[in-house]
């Protein structure tokens, strides 16, 4: 299914871009947009029309939780190297919503506190209740993506994380909650310009810390963490999918349509009243 | 001050709206639209460049807190009768900003665990972090307003109430919040005309129970309610404002305004690099 208001699809985007056996990363083009007709100019419509069908969703999928005809949530995680447009997702994509119902956690290095316990404990506490829209910016997968490239845990542990986190989404899955997967995927080259960009401009430069070159310089070995990462998590019930993202227009639309489709798979109803409309109208015609 | 992006304001709409000793509630007029000279259409417009100042300024606000060059944040709590347009304001003036910065709670009746323990303990918890604006729907003041028309908790316990509730914002303002507080002031004939439209609407009904025609009678109570509320709360460090609402586009107009005075009090500015920019764009070319 694609998203009716979008208009230049020519395919199924979350189809085209999920992971699936025998996925390899170093095959996705970063500058691509697959199944997309259309340039950034159309791209901008589409995603402007996007926004209004997300909002109207959004409104459902709240209404029917307040009056418990769902349990249903959506859950996106967002993973992806430095400047790669996590944040632009969250403020363009995700920012169309109506704040009452959307809660976007990001998470940084854990604490003391969040290390005493066993890594998905801080994860937990921020899934998506009923009705609700959550956003991790950076996830649970950063406890097998840096972890394992900075050698923060050992291999047995790495290895059960993988397994602890295909039983805990399966758990949410299982709740009503919808999990919406994504690696924005940038090129290399286009992550050098990016941060450039942030040192040259006085109010971009708060963004840039030494340490993004630091972890850049190791981009083959997250590479290939994340290869692994979809080997391992990529699961019917949590899929996988990478979206190209050079093209910041590209990667906002085609997150705005994985959103979109979590929604439509809800089909939230607006709830029926549960009290007698006509004695209300009466009651309240007399006050 | 007013907001530079807001062109047809005839005075300081904070000025005009602030409660102040001698406030009387039953003299406004829910219908006015004090100190703004301009239309609906106008209004429309400057809600809209308002929205892209206060897009920036949050920003800002979030950058400087990223870097510890503020500890400001922002706190804004609506109080108001059913329908009075609490949901508007969420969703079209605070919806400007970034959903990554901001924080909606909405107090619904108080939990059994909530019950356990003092009036402000739940509240305390949803208090804005460094840099984040955090949205109260409804509030603390439930406790002093329900609690009171409903005989929740004996005279001595409300009476002891105002003066915690005063101690509690002094203790925010003084860690660097701006709290801006409103009360959405709709008449009672308005109120009658949004419920029954709900009850109209199938897509609204769910908005409606019929517990909202048993507040509405109370309604000489309730005012007498927000009348004591604003004679004992209203302070320097968290004044009340009470803003007409029955025209929904002044009201968040007029909100928006307060808001971007509240940030523009803080006045963030986006934080110095800390580290060498030359030796870092080096870095990151030969990367």
């Amino acid at each position: 299914m694609t998203a009716k208001s979008h208009k230049n699809w020519t395919d199924d985007v979350a189809d085209l871009l999920r992971v699936r056996d025998g996925f390899v990363l170093s095959g996705v083009d970063p500058r691509s947009t697959p199944g997309y007709d259309g340039d950034k100019d159309d791209g901008k419509d589409d995603l402007s029309s996007g926004a209004a069908d997300f909002e109207d969703y959004q409104e459902r999928l709240f209404a029917a939780s307040q009056s418990e005809t769902t349990s249903g949530s959506v859950l996106l995680v967002l993973q992806a190297m430095d400047s790669a447009g996590k944040g632009g997702i969250v403020r363009h994509v995700v920012g169309a919503g109506n704040p009452q119902g959307v809660d976007v956690t990001a998470f940084k290095k854990p604490t003391e506190e969040e290390l005493e316990h066993d890594f998905l404990w801080r994860i937990a506490k921020h899934r998506p209740g009923p009705g609700r829209i959550a956003v991790f910016d950076r996830s649970h997968y950063e406890d097998v993506l840096v972890a394992k490239v900075r050698e923060l845990a050992g291999p047995d542990e790495i290895e059960r994380r993988y397994d602890a986190i295909n039983e805990f989404e399966k758990t949410l899955f299982e709740a009503g909650t919808r999990i919406v997967k994504v690696m924005l995927h940038i090129s290399y080259e286009e992550q050098r310009d990016r941060l450039m960009a942030r040192l040259d401009r006085g109010e971009k430069q708060w963004k840039f810390t030494p340490g993004d070159v630091d972890e850049r310089v190791l981009w083959p070995h997250y590479m290939s963490a994340y290869q692994t990462v979809f080997d391992r998590t990529s699961t019917l019930y949590a899929p996988w999918h990478v979206v190209p993202a050079d093209r910041k227009w590209y990667a906002r639309l085609a997150v705005q349509n994985l959103l979109l489709q979590a929604l439509d798979d809800i089909d939230p109803q607006w709830p029926d009243a549960d009290y007698d409309i006509a004695r209300e109208k009466a009651r309240l015609a007399a006050s």
